[in-house]
């Protein structure tokens, strides 16, 4: 990718000071030679972290339109976001919520503009945030809020399985309500159009749960299934999508039921995130669709008892950068290839 | 076990006769030969379906207080119960919901009176019970009121996982009412002493899961946890039992979480299942604790579509004999063995 003129560095945030975003930025400095990335943050809070982990890191300032050059092992790209507040490793501080996020908005800007190529979160802290003040319920709620996208979905990608979630973080008592038709067709074409542009899975077939056990087991377990999912996907099928349903949650994630889709809709968090989770913990990169950038993210929180320590893991980060990487070449890629089925990411 | 002189045999009934439960039953004519089993079904039935599957399998008709002898290979040994109504596989009949029903509540009599040692059930379709006028909700509620006992508890047993369920076949909508206090109390107990007693586990490690994502995250994606779950939770801890929770479902699977236990209690039943059932389709046990009995189940249903075609896959009900087997080999055995920690059946 060195000589591609037209590439461009993914943007990646360091997320909350205080937690394990500035250690895994910094441990990338010797790792993922291949990838081009900019790390939005404060220099002398890297710097200070680098120090406290006892890595050797170089920090070469960098900011559009200069051309990224290749890194050896060692450097780091950085574009300077300056912290509001002294960063103390595992203390959590409301007033550098402002920091946290001025490096998304930035992060943001590059994209849409096309200085940088996808975006790419280390974890924030929802609950410093929200005590600055300032209304935050999460990163994709502030992405969809910024880039004007409509509806944000979730999706989890491992090596084996991807699962979208049709409701994400909400109490279980509210799910059942939230599931409507609309809302069902939204997100299967939502999941469609991504995994079509940006997966480059033609016609990509999209597995969807029931809500209750055994999807209702016709009507004696629950009846939504009958009164809702089914009609949704019913209206889906004559639209043209790909899609088989409802089924049953337990039975769903099956060799033999996996390979008849590319993606899983599960209706509620735990319900889809379980299994992932169990076969490939660490390996996950969660994207968001339905934006008009590309945006991967750790599948973990700030560690903040991990800050400073040296015991961060990074490789779900490492996976996904090396995810975004591939959804900007695929994205660029014309015209659209043929079914990469079976559930490859 | 041919030389035990107190072995009795397991009663392994024969389930919905239009279901794949007569086929399962004839194919283990020539497997399990280590395991002492008595089928009960109609002899009439079973041989038609051996005729239609090709099988050669020679009956001996058992009844108690007879020795069972050892069993060569095509050997099946019957206690006849005889159907009400004509057997046509793929079709159900409620006529013979009498007949599966007489079936089970022999088989409880032979438990309860010591001329069997466990029971084993083959699938039974709820529906056509339903149908002939007898309330049934399923196996176990019946399992429950055939011997008295106040809190049956569905465990699925997999290879390298227990998963043990506080709610099971209950419409979503319905679970966060169900989630009580008490009923966390009552399972946990019940959970703990059928472990001790018949897996003979020493004080089992129980890890309970949260009921909203995060479990709840601190209060905000939901109060169940902090005001009924964590607090039962104490109050067992309080009593002596070794509780850990509320935990995450979505990180509760991980290898490093369920090395910390020898058992997972989920809230419901598409929280706990589908990671079970993705790791380990086909090998899976059901076991019904609390009850005074030995009883464990395959983990699927009838399979209409496939009775009399020998498709049907026996290794659910195999696994099911074999657990059952053990867990009466370990209830005999005195004292307590150490811990049988890290999951193992």
């Amino acid at each position: 990718m060195g000589s591609d003129p037209n590439f461009r560095p993914v943007a990646l945030t360091s997320g909350e000071p205080a937690g394990i975003g500035p250690d895994l930025c910094l441990m990338l400095a010797s790792r993922e030679l291949s990838s081009r990335f900019v790390v939005l943050g404060d220099p002398d809070v890297l710097a200070a972290r680098a120090k406290q982990l006892g890595l050797r890191v170089e920090q070469r300032i960098w900011s559009p339109p200069a051309r990224l050059e290749p890194r050896p092992a060692g450097v780091l790209d950085v574009l300077p976001v300056r912290a509001s507040a002294p960063v103390v490793p595992g203390r959590l501080d409301s007033a550098n919520a402002a920091y946290v996020l001025e490096m998304l908005r930035e992060a943001v800007e590059l994209c849409t503009s096309g200085a940088c190529s996808a975006l790419v979160t280390a974890p924030v802290q929802k609950s410093v945030i929200a005590e600055s003040g300032v209304p935050f319920s999460g990163h994709t709620e502030l992405l969809a809020e910024l880039t004007g996208a409509e509806l944000p979905v979730m999706l989890l990608a491992g090596p084996k399985l991807r699962v979208a979630l049709l409701t994400t973080h909400l109490p279980l008592r509210g799910v059942p309500d939230a599931i409507t038709g609309d809302r069902i067709e939204r997100t299967v074409a939502v999941v469609h159009r991504d995994l079509s542009a940006r997966f480059r899975i033609a016609q990509p077939r999209i597995l969807v749960l029931g809500l209750n056990p055994h999807a209702g087991e016709g009507g004696t377990l629950g009846t939504e299934e009958r009164d809702v999912i089914a009609p949704a996907i019913r209206r889906l099928a004559e639209r043209g999508y790909r899609v088989l349903g409802p089924v049953s949650a337990d039975t769903a994630f099956t060799p033999v039921s996996l390979a008849r889709c590319d993606v899983v809709l599960a209706m509620y968090h735990d319900q889809g995130l379980p299994v992932l989770k169990a076969s490939s913990f660490g390996e996950i990169v969660n994207v968001t669709l339905g934006l008009p950038i590309v945006r991967t993210s750790v599948d973990h929180g700030t560690a903040l008892d991990l800050a400073g320590t040296g015991l961060a893991r990074v490789e779900s980060l490492g996976a996904a950068l090396r995810l975004a990487d591939e959804l900007v070449r695929r994205s660029r890629s014309e015209p659209l290839e043929a079914a990469d089925a079976g559930g490859a990411r």
